[in-house]
């Protein structure tokens, strides 16, 4: 299938939607991002790429980061994994400490800020380095060895991110962290940073789409069943509080990023990231979610 | 595919599991149900059926029901619906009160008790009678018009059901339940103690396998979008507070019912329902969820 | 102590805030009141009565009538009441499902609306006829037989009160109503709809201050520590979810009602009774709290 | 009126209770207190003092620490105090963030763990040294300055003390606390190490009783209205999540800690403090609880 005219549909259709939504601007690294950007690119699991707007400009992958920092966990601990993190929809705010409190330091999954810290704690009590370890990973997924933290963002992120150290420090009030409380944030907000294109991301999540395997080298990344089990957390944790918005509209598993990036999948078939900062009510890029919709729809594509 | 051999294999394994898990008890008529029942049965859009074990005895449908009210709320309401009742998961007990509270009396979603009281309601403004009108509705989905409540089912559950009345005169209390409360739980009731067995239920919801269409004659129940938007709120919301671990392990749209039954859909290709009164801790049947785990493990069949 | 020129201060002070405030507008009997009433009454030990203003007006006592079935409640079940209903402060809105729900049924204290419920239906098992009873009891508090319900406000809020109804069937859901719930509801809906002065109120919380006693016959209504527990209850819960800013800025025991009545007891010496129906944002009479609060600060009486 | 037979009256019959409750112990500094240590002292506004038991023997004071800074938070800033922290009970587990997330990062009450952060907070930006400052304040109180923190139970809590860290930084996420977390959380745990005994305590908290002055040279602590207001907080506030049955049961504004002491104040008469360190299932000393109870019971002495 060409998806060339449906990206150009697509492109034209969301040019009014840019400049909506709302920025990320809690830190001025992401506040700064220029509101009229939109890139889209599909990477096809027999090696096509199709691409269009500012699809090779990198942003700040942020959340998006929690995909392979999980596929990372479950290489680690497989199952195992499931003792100190749930795999439920969490119902409430992304970063609520209610549930938490309630479910004695268990994050409901590992796409909301708690589930992965504990993800970051777990890689760093096997890789020593919870930094090198994802960038090595990354590089791996991207056949590309350039891509980095953007480490302004990472320090800003550590300089204000209260919210996420109180996460921290009630997770290991609960024994649910093993390492040291700074050492395990830095670590996450420096994954957090990641600077990647949409076509870097959607090279990095091919593997969702070809049952666990890099498809150039068929290379192992996860078993099927594995790249099976995190596309389903992605569809029912993946958008923080409009998961099931996000499915009944666009239809994919998907997960989403502060900075305005969204990777989704489709099994067997391909791996799609938008872009575009402007963010909506649930904090999920506006223009970008609209993209998906529109492409499910004239593709007629859907796992349903 | 012959899913026979399949069948067969999941029919042996699951024999140790028959007996396990708490049979719903707080009415008798449920309480009395044997604990080694099991029954399967897979309705394909082709027109093909397989089934093995108890597949022909009735049950008591009880939440399986809200697909089918849904469906009806979607035909007369279409997307106006989504005013009345949000479409993302619960992430607390089925019948929680605390969120409905938190959200000014708009239910999380319609497969919650209190979203379905709202369906209910819906379905009664329009057709007066909501009794008559959702078995005329299943008949048409069944081919066969001998289905019906089991009065003594529906009688029970309004002597004793409560906590579904201080929903619905809690939804009342925020201007969100249209017609007199007493008459909503009547029908609500009725609804969910329709009896019908596995091989009826897997033809009752082929619709959403094949586009929202019946395969036979081509009736369209539901536009083929509104199909997936049901499959896509049955995966996210239709297994109370284990739609990630279904989603999971099992990789399907599926919605259950404390009487032990399940319905799973795979889009394209076939609906499956299975039976074993015996639930897990979340109310799921326990013997039935690992049928369909089986079944989709076995099959190479999934979703994702 | 001659409480007449601090009656006239307050009386003059508080005329600014006359008009200030909300009418409790949920049934048209309540909003249809004048927002300039004011009336207050005090009541000494000694049998001297000081009253200004609107203060022989009857108005809706609502929430203040849970004193007094409180009160027969603890005649006729003694501390065993405190295995269905607790004394601690809710920390939520007054009416509030959630801490129901999380406590299982047993209403945080017994001036929270699903503990009074609990209360008439202690009354209601005892006495058969819930109405009558309590007029009874009212009638000797007040030596005054022509004290009654207002029926029209009864029937009002029988009709719109599903919030209400909602805690019943709650209530029953847990086993903790043992009465059928509509009995209740129009038992409760009754004592909430007495209608009394300010003078008349004053005269009734009498034994409060007085160690249990009527002061004129010495009639033992409670026992001297039933009394304390009273007044320990009102201060600890009796205004909402502004006890602690009522014990801070008034420093007495007290009960306020939506209809702007506030009853407050300073023990040993007198009962005090003040009306004004404009609410603020705890639901507490406006310039009822701030006529209380200069009658402390002027007296420099307080329990503190 | 001589308290001697009646504190020996108590001392026998709380005997039964001492090695019941449970120590607190997740520092070992706290958990190898004696199981049977019991001292009460009580210190009349004339002057007077009775004691018995364990009552000059040194114990860690905890939260009854709360009461003196927040004496000190309003000496510093009035009624500007309530912008930043509420005055209302809690109405759940004392240290919860859930409330502090509903309620934007105000605390409840300065009697909650978060509320007193926020206390010392506000001692730190005003003095710099919120230790040195501390110590001074109470050795005024005590007339006695050799009152010192227990540095070993300071240093155990800071390492331990992870759910305080949580707290500190989700009140920084919101703006409310000033100066750096680990150094409010140092001062914090510092203040909760004081190491008092029963008659230090007892004079220490005498102000509160007498109007706000020191009755033995009148020096002014606090003004008569906000040494009433501190009461008020104490009884509605002050014993966690049984401030209703505290007050139901002993009728006095007290304050505890896990230390196993309880400071409490019958206005215009005394402070009494108790300590015996098994605690009941709210937190507070059990048979110190029993103690104040039979005080109040005994001398028919009480608030209400």
């Amino acid at each position: 299938m060409n998806y060339t005219p449906i990206l150009e549909e697509i492109y034209t259709d969301i040019q009014p939607l840019l400049g909506e939504g709302k920025i990320a601007d809690y830190i001025p690294e992401l506040a700064h991002v220029s509101a009229d950007k939109f890139g889209m690119a599909v990477q096809t699991i027999d090696g096509d790429l199709y691409h269009i707007g500012d699809s090779a400009e990198k942003f700040s992958i942020q959340s998006i980061s929690k995909v392979f920092t999980l596929t990372m966990a479950m290489q680690l601990e497989g199952d195992k994994l499931w003792t100190r993190i749930g795999r439920e929809p969490s119902g409430t705010a992304f970063n609520s400490l209610v549930q938490l409190e309630y479910e004695n330091g268990i994050p409901r999954n590992p796409f909301i800020n708690a589930g992965a810290l504990v993800v970051t704690d777990i890689i760093l009590t096997h890789y020593g380095n919870a930094h090198r370890s994802v960038l090595d990973f990354i590089h791996i997924l991207c056949r590309q060895a350039d891509i980095d933290f953007d480490r302004a963002v990472a320090h800003s992120e550590r300089e204000t991110g209260y919210r996420n150290a109180a996460l921290a420090y009630f997770l290991k009030s609960f024994g649910n962290l093993h390492n040291d409380a700074v050492q395990v944030l830095d670590a996450y907000f420096h994954h957090c940073s990641l600077a990647m294109s949409c076509v870097e991301l959607a090279r990095a999540g091919i593997y969702l789409a070809n049952g666990g395997k890099l498809p150039w080298n068929d290379q192992v990344i996860v078993t099927s069943n594995q790249a099976k089990y995190i596309n389903s957390l992605m569809l029912t944790c993946g958008t923080y509080d409009s998961v099931g918005d996000f499915a009944y509209r666009v239809g994919l598993p998907g997960k989403s990023g502060v900075g305005g990036g969204i990777l989704a999948v489709m099994p067997n078939e391909f791996s799609v990231c938008v872009w575009s900062p402007g963010l909506n009510a649930s904090g999920n890029s506006l223009a970008g979610t609209r993209a998906l919709e529109l492409f499910t729809t004239l593709t007629g594509i859907s796992i349903f």
